[in-house]
């Protein structure tokens, strides 16, 4: 058991996990389940768009050499020889002065190289129309390829799927679509204080959230958790559930028994596993006592502390980067950006805290609170948050008004890496 | 059929469409399946949190009294009588001079009124430990409820299921969770002209992407999608179809076919049906055909554009608020917020233009910019959107550094009314 831990920098112990990665195999699913999964191939514009030269509005197609002088004074009068719905062709050329009616979409038939909007002729019915004024050539069509060329990248690898890439992806015939694998995490919690949700409160315990909380979080990072169960505080049973489920996932969280406590047993148990410890004390409140080991190439795992806030936040920092990078993503890490403190912050910061907050804007600024008291243990204070304030160690106390850093929580456009303009964290 | 239509103004649009509500049942998911689905009653703290006096630190639960007059120089030794871990409790009562060694989270024993860390106590080996400090009442204690009282209301129905929430309802002995029933939305395409994602590309014909893309929309928002399929642009297999779909489902949302061309059946449709019209054309670009009519008390029915960013914006526009108010949701609208335009946007706006953008921050200062060409043919433009600009009809153009609304695509914050104080569209 390490009694005495030296605190890494928050920055360095990302790139710590950052430096070991896990890979996602590639899988086909129908693209009905493709929203919030991950490419794992480029979205390939696999025709031009349009495919076809077509009429933008409800029209009829023309030659434009046979509208040459029409005015109000002289106007122009064709015939119309056809009429084209959306998906219908029309056979055969366009002769000299003939028309046909085209709808929104449908293929400019052959001999024609403009469109006039229904509103600008006159129908003679007899079979033919009136027009007053000269068309241009090209008027009024959609040109093959204008908005995509066949083989342009739309979307790269690793983008997590939305609503508009799914367009995209019936648009270019993906019926079934290449997306990672989903990580499978397993999920264990240690501690014999620890009820089931269902069991009534007994004295001197409490239920067990946090699993539930990072089954939640795994499932909001693309990831697939599996819940291994709630193991007592003692060490054989502990050792030997943790070896059984590693020969069953890539990655286990075990939330507790990470600290230097009596009951404390997961560092004995890296230990006998023959873990690498990554670190086990990180500079950072909450959850300083996170603990991170890697075993063999393949294999992560994240002894997270069971203080339900600081198990929150070492999920996000540290396992969720790991999650979105193992499905291909560029920019695995959550979103940073500067917010204004909404209130006096006055606490001082040893180490880096991170602080589960809620954003406001007004106008077009910024604002950031805390979402609760910044308490660890208050539990209740993660319901409403959608950003970490990051507040630098070594500082004094923030104040309202001023320019700080926050991560975002749900954000999905991701940052390549948070930390480099960061004030370190530990001095 | 409709020929000539009065344009709606947005705002009041959005407004006919939520004075008409469908309302979701409740039902109970196991807590496992929560997270993204809606409260259906409100989350109340079911006990006291901390349920019992516990301690906040690995250390020893003291009786303060024996510790008075303690110093460096007249160091006070007490008697370890037992020892707690967490989820154990101490029987019996702690006398003078007695300590309980106790473990962070751990029910303070009978008798004792703080506790002292173990750092800055010394440990005799003989059973005894020595204090050198007086310590006061309460010292270390965290007190039976004073982070969260038993009843307080902590999180409202209607409130979409975060990990945090997660972690209250697995704190509260929800195992069991009442959320909203997801609203089953019908989603049918029309127009001869589509085919299918695993066909093949054909002459004058585009693969069916609208459908794909709104039931990924409706999946986003919270809600079930079924697909009934593709239908020709024939009035009597659509009607036919039509009808017996609106037997299965509260809403269904058909694309194309609401235009005046000739294929456009929807609105003899709608007419046929009974419904009632609540608009057929938007003071709006793009999607100003965008259709709505009720049938009966608890049916909608909306004819989106076959366009795919007219169909798009129509989906986030009027049909995403009434699937989360049905879901309980006291902020049914998306986020409003104003941002800085990052580029030139020299088109006129004759009609309120909702343009397919992407946010950036600079500092705490949010930026926007289109997030691809403003042509509502362009799928791609949809797949990097995560917000709409707003730009009022009546408006000549705008330039860079201007201050607009936008709405924001994937926040879930939501707004109760997001029209109020933008410029009226429409004049």
């Amino acid at each position: 058991m390490i009694e005495k831990r030296t605190p890494l920098p928050v920055g360095e112990a990302v790139k710590r996990v950052m430096d070991y990665s896990i890979t996602s195999q590639k899988e086909y699913v129908s693209i009905e389940m493709t929203n919030n999964r991950f490419l794992a191939e480029d979205l390939v514009a696999t025709h031009d768009v349009p495919s076809f030269d077509r009429s933008p509005y409800d029209g009829y197609a023309i030659r434009s050499v046979d509208t040459t002088g029409g005015s109000s004074s002289n106007p122009i009068t064709l015939q119309v020889v056809g009429e084209i719905g959306a998906g219908f062709v029309f056979n055969g050329t366009v002769e000299q002065g003939q028309v046909v009616r085209i709808m929104t979409g449908a293929q400019i038939p052959n001999g024609c190289d403009a469109v006039v909007m229904l509103e600008v002729v006159r129908e003679l019915g007899n079979g033919n129309i009136e027009l007053k004024r000269t068309i241009k050539k090209g008027d009024n069509i959609s040109y093959q390829g204008e908005d995509t060329k066949k083989g342009t990248v739309l979307v790269e690898k690793g983008t997590r799927i939305n609503p508009g890439i799914v367009a995209l992806l019936a648009t270019f015939g993906y019926s079934q679509v290449p997306v990672a694998v989903k990580p499978k995490i397993g999920v264990i919690a240690t501690g014999t204080e620890l009820l089931d949700v269902d069991q009534d409160l007994e004295p001197g315990r409490i239920r067990n959230s946090n699993t539930h909380m990072i089954m939640a979080q795994i499932d909001r990072a693309g990831g697939e958790p599996i819940y291994f169960g709630k193991l007592a505080d003692d060490f054989d049973t502990c050792f030997g559930a943790i070896s059984e489920i590693l020969s069953k996932v890539d990655v286990l969280i075990t939330t507790g028994g990470v600290s230097v406590g009596d009951y404390d047993y997961m560092p004995a148990i890296l230990k006998k596993l023959g873990s690498d410890i990554l670190f086990n004390k990180v500079a950072m409140r909450p959850g300083s006592v996170t603990t991170v080991a890697t075993l063999g190439q393949e294999k992560i795992i994240y002894g997270l502390s069971g203080n339900p806030s600081a198990c929150y936040v070492g999920f996000e920092l540290f396992v969720r980067p790991v999650l979105q990078r193992a499905m291909y993503s560029k920019k695995p890490h959550h979103s940073k950006t500067k917010a204004i403190l909404a209130v006096d912050f006055p606490k001082p910061n040893p180490f880096m805290r991170l602080v589960r907050s809620k954003l406001s804007n007004e106008g077009s600024r910024i604002h950031v609170a805390p979402s609760g008291l910044d308490k660890s243990g208050v539990v209740s204070s993660l319901s409403g948050a959608d950003c970490l304030m990051l507040l630098p160690g070594g500082t004094r106390g923030y104040e309202k008004g001023m320019e700080i850093d926050v991560l975002l929580l749900e954000d999905q456009q991701g940052s390549e890496w948070p930390w480099n303009n960061i004030v370190p964290s530990y001095k």
